[in-house]
Formats: structure tokens, sequence, C-alpha cells
């Protein structure tokens, strides 16, 4: 037993409830609490932000992190790791005035509703002078935290995916879209087209949530230790191993629900997966923004719309929407579901064209950080982009820049995750093919053998490996984007008749 | 502007910080939290409780305690009220040491969750453990805070309603035992039979629910300020004036739901009625339990029980049950909902036999604080008294001891306030009787008169005045049982056309 980490142990567990405190808040906030309370509720996560930092700056904290950092051979491999997060944080958290930080947490707990109304109501001026704020506090905090030379945005997005830079990221969309464009336009050339129709229609609301829920458990979301409920906009939240939380919304889009329940699912399943040993700790989360999304994305797309998937339950859909799926064949269901088809909402995009969504906003996140945009000026480049890269132009900010709630939450640098957990997925996707009979599995209605490997091989770490370690553990290989490309073009180009050059 | 006072405010914010968290974590656990979330979120909550504990209990905030109390005229009404109950806190935590303190918090956390599944596996064995431990917890905190010869129950009692002692209970629960219950042998022995089986039926819970909001919102329950949801138990919880919370629970009978959602209206609209200027403060809540039971059940009964509030609104709750109420008359209905029947569950009595339900707890309470009686033995006397003054016995646990939370929260001398709420209620009714045409208020629907007469003489002060005091300043008058006895035989002598003695 450390002696100093025994010391650091209240420090701990009070900077485990201030968090644990604000989550709820957040949750609640999302997805209950009246109109009314945002500003009285928003005091509360302001003084509860302060304390966390109080906990995390606190000078005696300081000294014993360092204590802990010169005895490391006394303290278990766990231990060393939360000491290096703790360090870690303190380190992002000290440069911050603390008045700054608790004004910063009021600002983006106030922001999320201003935000949802201002969706609702498709007014992007009544969320402009908020975001403008946060872009501030964002990039001045970033400036705080910059080495020397250091990029702002770079600084960002090492917070949610360590090792992937401007540098690297340039690159990897600049890969993305040098293979994916023209082949997007090969299918859109071939003539083919897939009917998804039914895929819209009266939907009732209960349904659609029994059959959520019905799904979430059938890909192992345990409801005896998870929560499902309506937002805005689908999310995952997570108070440890035991109150791991999704949400969906509803439209007369059935697919929306249903794939944003998989998908949240995927998330859930990351923090249902971590230890025991491991949850309420500095480390018990996921390690990174992108190894999540390439868990949620793993069970949304590569799972989800497989047709080796729906061969056991396709039934259980068709018996909850009889007049809407009872005259849908299998296979007519998993070519509606894979269409291919240039759309202004990310997260009802599909699988191939997602990632320019993706790149869209990495575009402009990166300009809006380094000075190039103004914020007023996000509607028009964000249409402008839509329309260059898609082909299609929305028609109102709730369609377009508003769709998405990351900025009012200050989450800037969070968007590249998506693309990147979208190639790990595939990475892992190979090499699972490779160790079992994973379209087997699938057919069998056997999605807890795939669970358990991604347990055993990715969950059970939480953050105790990076995500770049974690693939290279498990697959034997450095992150490599090409998977993804070739899972992209042989899926689709199967599906539309067309060859990947 | 006070000096001491200025310095006290960030203590106070902390304070109400972790108070504010501590009861979200509350509201979630009993109306949405999974199963296995208990443990690990009892420890969050345990952390919360000792940080509470720290900052009341901080010698600094002593000192400036003291400071203000000698500057008591330069500082306002309300921050002089604040410092009386700061100091009031203080006294009641200082006594108990911290990490009892924090055991205590851990233990009724979890053991709500015990509770409810003992309830619904009608399991007394597996909540007598935590039961006995909440006892001895309270015990030992009250002994602690007990001056020279207190009883330990009184310092209980005194908690939720000052002034109001043993002794004082006693001749109050004699005074309704002597005139109650011989006028109620006499409702028994006047051979009327009134129908309710009416209210007992398939009224689908999507119904009680949209039917329970309108009825909230009728009674001026604010929806921009306030949630609606499901627990195994009523209740009204609030942040702040902003967001106030009530619950409800459905089942076969109809006016469990309705009657308890006008019930926990009434509650909340005291909390709602709170100034801006008190609310997230010391002072910003309901003065005492016992005024808000005045105010629940006021709102359940004096209004929600008269035949004038149904005539404006009656056709409404036809329209959503045609089939079960199409054909009972208004007249038949208000007969119906104000049956007199003893029975065994206290949420669901009629208003006359109510008070023996509290007078059953308060003496078995009294008896299990004063050492006469075992945790284990509580399930018999309880049935042998509910078959003692009620002439009916619990076939089994639920429907008996188990069926209250408060014990499981650590709430020991609660219960009397029903009582005393029920008869303060009466007092106010017989004054605004003189001061406003009540009846005809209730028959063209306006409520919101009746409304602000309660937040004007009562709600607005929060706990700037005692329970007493407000009585006195409204009514001209201290507190007086007899109205409520006036009340109840009135009523109810008219209903079965029987005379009071």
């Amino acid at each position: 037993m450390n002696n100093a980490y025994e010391r650091l142990k209240p420090y701990l567990e009070r900077a485990m409830a201030f968090q644990s405190a604000k989550i709820l808040f957040e949750w609640d906030n999302e997805t209950l609490a009246p109109r009314e309370a945002e500003k009285n509720t928003t005091r509360v996560v302001g003084i509860l932000s302060g304390e966390y930092f109080n906990v995390v700056t606190d000078p005696q904290v300081k000294e014993l992190v360092r204590q802990c950092k010169e005895e490391t051979d006394s303290l278990t491999q766990v231990e060393n790791a939360v000491v290096r997060e703790l360090a870690k944080e303190t380190e992002k958290l000290e440069c911050i005035p603390k008045e700054e930080y608790r004004q910063f947490a009021e600002l983006t707990a106030r922001a999320t509703g201003i935000w949802a109304r201002a969706k609702k109501d498709n007014d992007f001026d009544s969320f402009a002078p908020v975001l403008k704020e946060i872009v501030e506090y964002t990039k001045k905090f970033a400036s705080y935290r910059a080495k020397e030379g250091q990029r702002l945005y770079d600084v960002m997005l090492e917070d949610y995916e360590k090792g992937f830079d401007v540098k690297t990221l340039d690159r990897f969309f600049q890969t993305l879209k040098d293979q994916l464009v023209p082949f997007l336009k090969k299918l859109r050339d071939s003539g083919v087209e897939i009917d998804n129709s039914f895929l819209t229609g009266d939907y009732k609301e209960a349904d659609q949530e029994a059959i959520g829920r019905f799904f979430a458990e059938y890909v192992g979301f345990d409801f005896d230790r998870g929560v499902m409920a309506v937002s805005a906009h689908p999310f995952t939240t997570n108070l440890h191993n035991k109150d791991v939380r999704i949400t969906t919304s509803y439209n007369d889009h059935v697919d929306d629900s249903l794939f944003s329940v998989i998908h949240e699912s995927g998330h859930a399943l990351y923090e249902l997966g971590i230890p025991d040993e491991l949850t309420q700790t500095l480390v018990g989360q996921g390690t990174s923004m992108g190894m999540h999304e390439s868990q949620s994305r793993f069970f949304e797309n590569i799972i989800g719309r497989n047709e080796n998937f729906w061969i056991p339950v396709y039934e259980k859909l068709q018996d909850q929407f009889p007049d809407q799926l009872g005259s849908v064949t299998l296979k007519q269901f998993v070519r509606g579901i894979n269409k291919v088809e240039p759309s202004l909402i990310r997260t009802q995009a599909d699988e191939l064209t997602y990632s320019l969504h993706v790149l869209i906003r990495y575009e402009i996140e990166k300009m809006l950080i380094e000075d190039q945009l103004k914020v007023e000026e996000l509607p028009k480049i964000w249409a402008d982009k839509y329309e260059e890269y898609l082909g299609v132009r929305p028609q109102c900010v709730s369609e377009g820049v508003l769709q998405d709630i990351h900025w009012s939450q200050g989450s800037f640098g969070y968007f590249p995750s998506y693309a990147l957990g979208s190639a790990f997925g595939a990475q892992l996707y190979h090499d699972m093919k490779g160790k079992m009979d994973f379209e087997g599995l699938l057919r069998k209605g056997d999605i807890k053998t795939i669970g358990e490997y991604l347990k055993e091989h990715i969950h059970k770490y939480g953050k105790l490996k990076t995500s770049r370690q974690i693939l290279k553990d498990v697959t034997g290989e450095d992150f490599d984007p090409q998977y993804y490309i070739d899972y992209l073009t042989e899926k689709y180009g199967k599906l539309y008749g067309v060859e990947a050059d």
C-alpha cells in the first residue's frame, strides 16, 4: 500500500462524486427538466464544477501526484494509470482561472437548452450569441494549454483522440475523399434505384419504443444496469458500470430511432463492460471518443445493417409493424436500410456518405477555431459545403448547422472521432472475421460472442490503453484506414453492382 | 452589506449545491435509476453528504454565524433568517461524527431500494435488518442532540414541526380519537351504503396519466416549472422554485392516482410559490412538514373531494373514461369519492379515517424509538392496531407495515404532520370561507384565486415564519384542532345523514 496514493484517495472520491452529480444534472437537463429550470439549475452545476476544479487543482493533490510518480513501483497498474490521468486533468485545468472555468460550465449548461429551442424554432440568431461565447472560451482555454507553436485546434483534438492532430486528420480525410468520392459517383451513375420508402410512415412512437427496447436488449444492453429515455439528440451517458443510459428520439422514419438505439447501445456496451475495479475511477471510461464511436458505429452499421443480423429478427420487426413492413421482404428491407443517398442530417446519413458529413464539420470547426470564419457565417458555409460535397443544400438551419448538440456543449474536436471510429471499427471487423465465424454468429442470433470479444479486447481496459494501443494489441497492426475503404467499397459495390477502383 | 454575511455566501452556495445534487439523486433513484445502480450510486450520495456535512460544520462557518448574530441590524430579514437556519443546521450536525453521518446517508440511499423490493415481494425479512440499522442511527443521532432529559422522539418531532412534542401530540390525537371514533361508529351504524365500485376498473395507465396532468394543471401546477413522473410511492421534491417535481403511481383504482396527483400538486404549489429571493437559500422551502401537508391535504380533500370543485370538470373526467363513468352522475361520483370505509392503505384512506392511520403510525413510532418494540414485532403490532382502531387486518406486509416509504428514508416523526396538516388546512378553510366566496370560486373553476390566497399568506414566506405564526397571522387565532373536527363531522354528517355529538 502506497501512502501517497492512500492520501490521494479522498480527493479522487470527491472529484468522482462532483463529476457524477454534474453528469446526472446534464442527463436530467436533456431528458426531463422543466423549461424554466435552466437558470437556477445552472447555478448548481456551476458550483459543482467549481468544486471539481478545486479538488483537481488542489496544491496538495499536485504534491501527492508528484510523490506517486516517484514511487510507481509500489503502485498497481491501475493506480499508476489513475495517477497519470489525474496529472493530465490537473495540467489541463490548473492553467484556467477558476472563475472562467465555472462561468464556462454554467454557460454550456445553459447553452444546450438554448440550442434545443433554437433548433426547434429554426432560429440560428437566438443561438449565435451563446455559441460565440462558447467558441471564445474554448479557444481561450486551449490557448492556456497550448505548447509553444501548437495549433489551438490540435489542443482540442488531443482531448478526444490522442495522437490524431490536424496533420494526421488532414491526411486521413484526404484518403477518404480521394477514394470514396469517386466511388460514390460510380454508385450514383449505376442507375440502380433502391426503394426505402417503407421506412417512412405512421410508425407510432410507443411501437418504436417497444421495438427499440427489444433491439437494445438483443445486442446486449442490460436494463438492470441501464435506462433508455427520450431527448432531442440521441446520446449515451454513464454514472458508472451499473448505470449506463441511452436516449433516442422518435419521428416518422422508423430507421432513425432503430439505428440510433443500436448505435447508442454500442456506446453503452463499452461502459457496461468496464470492470468493477475500474468503474468510478479516472480510468473507468472508454479510452477515447474514437474508440467509443468505433463501438457504436460497429453495432449500428457493421452489425445492424448486415443482412445476417436481420435473418433471425426481421420477423419480430414485421410483427411490430405489420401494416408498414408485412409485405416488405427481408432482402428489400436490408437493401432499404443500406440505401446510399446524400442527405442533410448526419445522424440519419447512410453508412457510406456519413464520413462526408464528418469531413464538413471538421473543415468548419478548423476554420472557426483558426479565425477563418465568423459564427454568423456558419449557416451559409454549412449549406455551401453540403451542396459541394453531397449535392444537397439545407433549406433551414434546423436541418443544417443547428442539427448537432456538440458545439452547445463546448465539444470542438469531437466530430473527427466519428469518422475515425468508423475506420477503427472496420479494422476490428477485419480482425474478427479471421478469428470467428462472424456472419454465422449473426445468423444464429449470437451477438453475445461478438460482445464478449469486444469486452475482452477493448472494454475491459477502460483508459488503461490508448485507442492506438488497443488496435495494435488486438489486430497486430497499427491503425490503417484502408480497411474502412475496403469494407465500404466491397459492401456497397456488391449492393449497387459496381466495382471499386 | 454585511462583511461576515458576504463571506458566508460561498459556504451557503456550496451547501445548496450539494443538497441539490443529493435531491436529484434521490429523485432519480426513486423514479428512474436501474436496479443494479444502487451500490455505486450510494457511494456518490455518501460523498456528497459528507461534503455537505463538511461545509455546515466548518469552524469558519460557525465563526461567521457568530459574527452575523452579533450584527443582526445590518442584515436584512431574509439574511437573518438564513443565519438562523444555518445555525440550527450546524447545531444539528456538528454533534454527529462525520463518518456516521455519511454512513447513514449511504444507508438510507440504499434502503429505499431495498424497501421498494421488499414491498413488491411482500417480504418484511429482507427489509428488517436495514430498518433496524436505520432506527439505531436515528436514535443515536437524536441522542447526540437531545437536551438533558429530553425524549428522543421529541428531538425527531421537532425537526418536522417546531412546537409539537409528544405531550402536545398525545393530546391532539386524543382529541381526534375522542370525537372521531364515536362519530365514525355513528356513520357505520347509519345503514347508509355508498357505492364507489365505479372507481375501480380497467382504467388505462395512459388515460390516468393524461387526466392527472389535466388536474395538476387545473389546480395550478405549472409544467414549465415542474415535472410529473411515476414512482412506487407518490412524493414531491424540488430543486428550486423553477423545478418542482411530483410523482404518482397507477393501479386499477382511478381515485388513487387522481387524488395523489392533486395532493402532490398541493405540495408543489407551496414550493412553486416560494419567491425568487428565497429560493436556493436555507429559507427557500415550505416552513414545516405540517404546513406542507396542510397544503397538499387541503387540495386533495377540502378542494378535491368537494362537490363544487367537480361541477365544472366532471364532464372532462367522464370524457376521458366514458365506459367507466359515462353513466355515473356527478352526485354519485362525489358521494363515491367521499365514501367512508376503514381500509388498509393510508394513501388510499378516506378523509375521515385518515387520521386513524396516522395515529397508528404515531403510536408505533413512539414505541419503536422508546424501545418498547422490536423491529421484528412490527408486522404483528401493525396488524393488531389496524384491527383495533379500524376493524381491518392486513393479510400481508405489503398492505401493512411496508406500505410507506418514510422509515426507509430515516423519517421518524414525520407521520404526525399528516394529521396536523389536515387540521391546519381545516382552520385555513374556515378562515377563507369568511373572506371569499370559496364555494362559488370552485363552481366557477377559479382555483387561481384560492391559490393566490395561499401564496400570499403562506407560500411566499418560505421558512421566514413558523407554521404556528403563519396560522396566527392569517386566521388571527392560535392552532385549534376543533376546526378540523367540525369540518369533518359537518361534511360527513351531511353525507351520511347523521348528527355529530
